[in-house]
């Protein structure tokens, strides 16, 4: 937990810019046993979909924190970007939204594919609150505030076909797959629509349905990545620091 | 599995370039579970520090399966990269060893630092057995056949001060750090020797220690990374595909 995420209810002010929060959940133990502070101890804070600042602790007992915040700069820019993914296995699923979370993607698509087991569906790690826990979790490791949306789309077909052109319209549109593509083009801070298959990738009628909706196959190198480190590289190729 | 990594032990024939082999331990059940082959059908193979190419399915049955194998190309190009990591916490040990494979690292030193927990040092998966049988799974993903060598170093200064300056020598030397430091330079293929620290980071002592030995601080954007995602992050950065 690098940044301390707050939520407007926190404030025991009617303000939510400044003032003072009292913590006593899971961040009131993760600060107690972490950070340990001492009273006049500053921590990074941040309000949720809002600013960072500063939280000076004024108050810790073994039941709660209390601190005096102040918020003054912008979170980091989001990633200019649309994140298609063929859902995770759930095992991999909270470190998944995790990271994506981290690395600054606003928009994500979780969509079907043929190598998706259709008993993912129904992971309970799908629910909206589940979801949006590892999110939060995310921003906190990464210093953002700013809450992605993931959507979930159990159809392919219906998908593709009648939402994705409008999603990646005016965009850079581009899947990543390891045959018959591309390599990676350049780094560019532009509006980008980027499919990742499942393991085992798209199959060639998935692939065929994305070119047909105006997306052209990259390539990260000649080593099969797996997904959760393909997506890493790919945004980190994709997007200027 | 992308690639089933043959060892000279398992050919049947002298030849250990061409000829057939015989499986029946867990890379025959990953085989029959997963790609489930008819004979005749190929399969890609690799020989341990060798060259890959296709293994024709001749024999199945429930304990075994033979391959007539020839071998054509040569494994994909290494990174020209010396890692030094600080030793990750046992609960992500394989998977860093299985991404630190993959992504085409060949040499790693596994070091301590102020923020390593000294018992991550007895961790069982640190057994010479255990670590190679990560690294083996990270090449079968990949689809490299050229084994990293893993050294442990369990004492951070004398390793800094006796050892990495010539490790270090005639690479660009690197260390990533949030704090203090440049951007990431642009992808390059020169040799380049990278240190990364432990969640948390590096203490300011080590990484004076790691500038006095011609190391540059640099960092990857604002947001801060767990080492699983910032790993995949520099490596892509600091290489061209």
């Amino acid at each position: 937990m690098n940044l301390i995420l707050l939520f407007p209810d926190d404030f025991t002010d009617s303000d939510s810019t400044s003032g003072t929060v009292t913590l006593s959940d899971r961040r009131f133990h993760h600060i107690r046993t972490v950070h340990q502070p001492e009273i006049g101890e500053m921590l990074k804070v941040g309000v949720l979909n809002g600013k960072r600042g500063q939280g000076k602790v004024v108050a810790l007992t073994e039941q709660q924190i209390q601190l005096d915040v102040s918020l003054e700069t912008e979170p980091p820019a989001p990633l200019p970007l649309t994140l298609v993914l063929a859902l995770p296995r759930p095992k991999m699923m909270k470190r998944t939204l995790q990271t994506i979370a981290a690395m600054g993607a606003k928009q994500i698509y979780l969509i079907n594919s043929y190598r998706v087991d259709k008993s993912y569906w129904s992971s309970p790690l799908l629910q909206p609150e589940k979801i949006r826990e590892q999110l939060l979790m995310g921003l906190e490791q990464a210093g953002d505030t700013v809450l992605p949306e993931v959507h979930l789309r159990k159809r392919f077909k219906p998908f593709v076909e009648d939402e994705l052109p409008a999603i990646a319209a005016n965009s850079r549109a581009l899947v990543a797959h390891p045959y018959l593509a591309q390599p990676c083009p350049a780094a560019e801070s532009t509006p980008t629509t980027l499919a990742v298959g499942p393991e085992g990738g798209f199959i060639p009628y998935e692939v065929d349905k994305l070119k047909e909706c105006g997306f052209d196959a990259i390539h990260i190198g000649e080593r099969i990545l797996r997904v959760e480190n393909a997506v890493p590289v790919l945004l980190a190729r994709l997007f200027p620091l």
